[in-house]
């Protein structure tokens, strides 16, 4: 080690400039050697000009951006930091993580910028502004409908993040943000801001974001919170302490500016009761709390610090957690048979071991001395080195500190209980977490237990054999899930696939008329404008518009039509072929036509047969019968191009056509939507 | 006026009995007359049981419900209220209100009630936990999935109401907190709490509810928060300033208790650039002004307070809205012929009177004195009457106090504007309100401006000639839409459909094995066992379960099929019909077979054609073609019992059916949802 290097000093990049603070600043030290490793000051920084710059810069270089413009941004910067991603497992030694706790940090991070990339490009349309929910009808005469919008709000997204993962803590924010088009200011923890410092100077460094969508604080927040307004947007993920008083934040409070919280959980696994030893259930629970003891030295928000298992088998569980807690090599992170490394630091471990004593008074430590670690390298002294701490507390329905005090470090206590139902109960008194888990094969066991503790978990995983290996882990929060738990946990949500996205963006109801409302959406709706001529399957999106429209001529359907379908498809139903059952049937007054009868006929009306620029069907969405056909009934259709969406890299998109096939007396048959592949130009240039 | 009669003495329901505070109380006095109404107080409750009796008594009741239940509940509910209106409309004269601007508060609240009942039935299952989004695969095997569940949070919805809707400010938030499947407090302002109390009365007596699902305050609520948990929820509707100190209390936020505030909002109305005197635009808008100042005396949340229009215009709207106003009796609430009301009460007349003071610094008074009220009807010494005051702002650019200061009454400030952008931009120098209208016939107006007007509103109501009569209102909140606005606002979102029952509900990412994952959700999804047998067609829902599943034999496609059908049906698209131009598309290696072919023969393939318990089609979602199919391709078909959602009030129910097509190859084509309609109960009792 050679302590003469002299320390990195961070720097804060704001209105576009790489920054330092006027202080002498702090130093940051290495988990496991106490050397510095960086300097880190923010004060003096002028936070206001970073948010009004975010505001004026950053937003609406975003908003001029579509959804699939972004995600694509997206994809590209993700791409290029894997590529760079050894710079960032080297610097994140120091944290005190392994390989392996790294992995989770650095590319698990930048695997949630891909896949809400990929995410969004699959699941929302390439626009700037998404709708929400159906077109609600206001009126009878289809002359006032309202839809919900969601839009980009104007302020700054600021992403106060804690020390335990300074890339994953970033990104998992920051993908929904930059998709829904807002920018976002970063305020990591101290202790490890020198790896966000890092990764967000690589990030700028590949112009691949636009000017002040990112912005970096590195160092204390200062008066930031005093300019943030009604349209700005913070999320903190934290100490509950620090995540209240900024929650109350007069700033906050006036202008209620949208607050996500993610704070102190007391997360649970239990056992089912159905799991006894020699169970695979059972192995896979005593496998996991050990994992969640010691990945990342117990220092997740997610982690397992309560586990309940049936009484009768604790022994059983205390005897196999020791001896999987006692073959875990602790030491230097970056050496290659270390299994936990560190804490973040001394000041840290303290705060563990104390927070093991509260704990204390309520169970004892069945494994490894809290005050005492056995190295398998590094140094006991220098380092943040705790040994796994698993307690055990006889009596959970009498104690408190179990339920209360969280030990933010490789610490957690083992309880019996006595019924399944006394279990929920239990996790209950976490009052409100982040993530909680079950280890069973029995669907009774699963639905008694879920329910029960649903409403106080942000998320629950059901372990057991069948899914021994593909299970995504407890502690692992996931781009496509919901992560966030409520009470005190924080109340708030985070990621959850494309609800995440909504978070940073204003939900508005428009009402108005179709036409007005299609000028405000870009989709046509029942009502507006629309216009003949040519037949839009001879327009390419080039010159296809919304509301383009054709109408077709009548069909009538025989019962010789319905003899004969029935015949070549073998869909001989009853009410299809026998006049007596047909009438005896609620919905129907006889025999009537096929229903995938009607939506071939009204293809055969619709389609233009030439090779042109429609490429292919490629399905169908809510297609619902709504009026019987008898033989004899006329069938026409009407078909409206209802929304139309390129894609960003490729040579076609998609046309959604709204399909209404109706009877002689005008009375809807069938609604549903067409979905196409529609060539960007016919013909090929 | 007999002021003789003693007033009566308000009552708090809670713990199951109607209770009175222990003070003297406060008297409240009728708005026209002065005349005492009614005693309120509620010193001296146990707030604290009564939160406990709702969680322990309420919320089980309730979670015993499927949501149809609890939507029959809401029906049969509001069905009796409407019986008894007449009983609200006498009590209701005493606030103020006229017998039109009582219609909103009383049937526009029960209509509220009736319109989610309804909504609740046709867009929920049949269920007690709802399911929300796809499910999501989360391994390859599918042996791991993940769907997020909606449980009903296990606590008390408080809700704090204000004192202009009395009734449908309770009815409003009572709909989707029942629904959602939580009991509710209720809180209403005491200046009009006698009409709330009245109706909670007679709730109580029709023994509709369960017992523990509505209680009410009727008074101050004391130490009510400092008993609010995390499982608990508060809705705030009132002034900014109690609102922040509520959302503040250290019980709300030591347990993130969710809390929606809706308070302060200086609404706009947006004349548009387009629409000249001699417009209907024109003519719309000054007609939506007047009445939006006049109706409940502009002691309206959502009333027009700002309007702004094209600076060439101003005069001609001045005159126009002189004439309406001028011409809008003012007196006895009672009485036919008035068409407004006066204020809550003399010290509200007070408070808007001194609030004008203060825009008056900015803006002159252009029509009616503050300080003088010429009557039709009624004491303008003892009733709090006020003339609808508009004032006129030259240059809103420079003002402050015109986006800032709300006068609750019958009080607008008109504002010219010069460009469109610069419209926009003053709307939003409101800081967020809960809705802004716009009178314009030019979709390209419609679109810059609620584009850039959105981000800052809950809601947007565009106004033009042909929604001249169906348009809803500037004013109007409606179930189905969102009603809340960012910023000022508070940054709450209530109503919106089915969207407002989520508020009271948790979200719960649920990963699972999909055989567990099915037995929490009752769902089937792929991965979860199934079980094959009887031709599940065959099974009424009484023996139908989950995961019944039919594999039915191959069928081959032969080009002649396509021939054959093409012509059957006149879907004679090239892809089918020509070799050269097939391939020549990027999607087709050759002539394909139609889409509609392959779920028409699909249906030939499991349909089980004699009579039984599965009686309908009613439609398909989802449909997706996976893989081209060519002539030759052999298909089969996997049909799987996905959900089961028996109606309450019929003696059927839906059944939504996996289907999926496979090729020889084990290659998906097609995926889709059938949906059919089952018998409970075959043969027919």
């Amino acid at each position: 080690m050679d302590v003469s290097v002299k320390p990195r000093r961070l720097e804060s990049y704001l209105a576009g400039h790489w920054q330092r603070g006027a202080g002498d600043g702090t130093v940051l030290r290495d988990a496991s050697t106490g050397a510095p490793v960086a300097v880190i000051d923010a004060s003096g920084l002028d936070f206001a000009a970073a948010l009004d710059w975010g505001r004026r810069v950053g937003g609406p270089a975003l908003r001029a951006m579509t959804l699939h413009d972004r995600a694509l941004m997206l994809k590209a910067l993700g791409l290029r930091l894997m590529e760079m991603k050894e710079l960032f497992y080297a610097e994140s030694f120091a944290t005190g993580a392994t390989r392996a706790d790294g992995w989770i940090d650095i590319e698990g991070g930048i695997g949630t910028l891909l896949s809400y990339a990929s995410k969004a490009r699959r699941e929302l349309p390439n626009t700037r502004v998404l709708t929400e929910g159906a077109v609600e009808p206001l009126s009878k005469d289809q002359s006032f409908s309202a839809q919900h919008i969601l839009a980009p709000r104007h302020g700054v997204a600021v992403h106060i993040n804690a020390f335990n993962f300074p890339c994953w803590g970033m990104l998992e924010k920051l993908a929904p943000t930059l998709l829904a088009g807002m920018p976002a200011l970063i305020k990591p923890a101290s202790q490890t801001a020198y790896l966000t410092e890092l990764m967000v100077r690589k990030i700028v460094e590949t112009g691949i974001l636009p000017e002040g969508v990112l912005q970096l604080v590195s160092g204390a927040a200062g008066d930031l919170f005093d300019h943030v307004d009604g349209q700005d947007a913070v999320t903190f993920t934290g100490s509950a302490e620090t995540g209240r008083r900024l929650r109350t934040h007069p700033a906050i409070v006036a202008n209620s500016v949208p607050f996500t919280m993610e704070a102190d959980s007391l997360n649970a696994s239990v056992l089912g009761s159905d799991a006894a030893p020699g169970t695979p259930e059972f192995d896979l629970f005593v496998k996991e709390v050990a994992r969640e003891m010691t990945v990342k030295a117990g220092q997740k928000c997610t982690a397992i610090r309560r586990a309940f298992v049936p009484r009768a088998h604790a022994d059983a569980v205390i005897a196999a957690l020791r001896g999987r807690l006692a073959k875990t090599p602790i030491g230097d992170p970056a050496a290659e048979a270390t299994r936990m490394g560190p804490l973040a630091s001394l000041a840290q471990r303290e705060e563990v071991r104390a927070r093991t004593r509260d704990l204390r008074a309520e169970a004892e430590v069945v494994s490894s001395d809290p005050d005492r670690v056995v190295l398998a390298s590094g140094d006991a002294e220098a380092g943040a080195f705790l040994g796994p701490v698993l307690l055990y507390c006889d009596r959970p329905g009498a104690a408190e500190a179990v339920h209360d005090v969280e030990a933010f470090g490789p610490v957690a206590t083992l309880m019996p209980y006595d019924e399944l139902e006394e279990a929920v109960a239990l996790t209950q008194r976490g009052k409100g977490s982040l993530v909680a888990s079950l280890f069973t094969d029995d669907p009774g066991v699963a639905e008694e237990a879920v329910i029960g503790m649903a409403p106080f978990h942000g998320r629950i995983l059901i372990g057991n054999r069948a899914a021994a290996k593909s299970s995504t882990g407890h502690g692992s929060p996931l781009p496509m899930l919901v992560h966030g738990g409520p009470g005190r946990a924080g109340g708030g949500e985070e990621m959850g696939g494309v609800r995440g996205i909504a978070h940073f963006m204003q939900r508005t109801a428009v009402q108005a008329p179709p036409r007005l409302l299609g000028a405000v959406t870009g989709r046509w709706s029942e009502g507006a404008a629309t216009q003949a001529g040519t037949h839009p399957f001879r327009k390419s999106l080039a010159d296809l518009k919304i509301g383009d429209q054709l109408v077709t001529g009548p069909r009538e359907v025989t019962l010789a039509d319905i003899e004969h379908f029935a015949s070549f498809t073998g869909d001989t139903f009853y009410a299809h072929m026998d006049e007596a059952s047909a009438k005896a049937n609620p919905f129907f007054e006889g025999r009537v036509v096929h229903g995938y009868l009607i939506v071939s006929f009204a293809a055969g009306l619709f389609v233009d047969p030439a090779p042109g620029p429609v490429l292919a069907n490629y399905g169908i969405d809510n297609l619902r019968f709504l009026t019987p056909v008898y033989p004899g009934d006329t069938l026409r259709v009407r078909l409206t191009a209802k929304e139309i969406n390129p894609r960003a890299n490729a040579d076609y998109g998609e046309v959604r056509w709204d399909c209404r096939v109706t009877n002689q007396r005008d009375e809807a048959v069938a609604e549903y939507d067409v979905l196409t592949m529609v060539a960007k130009v016919w013909p090929p240039e």
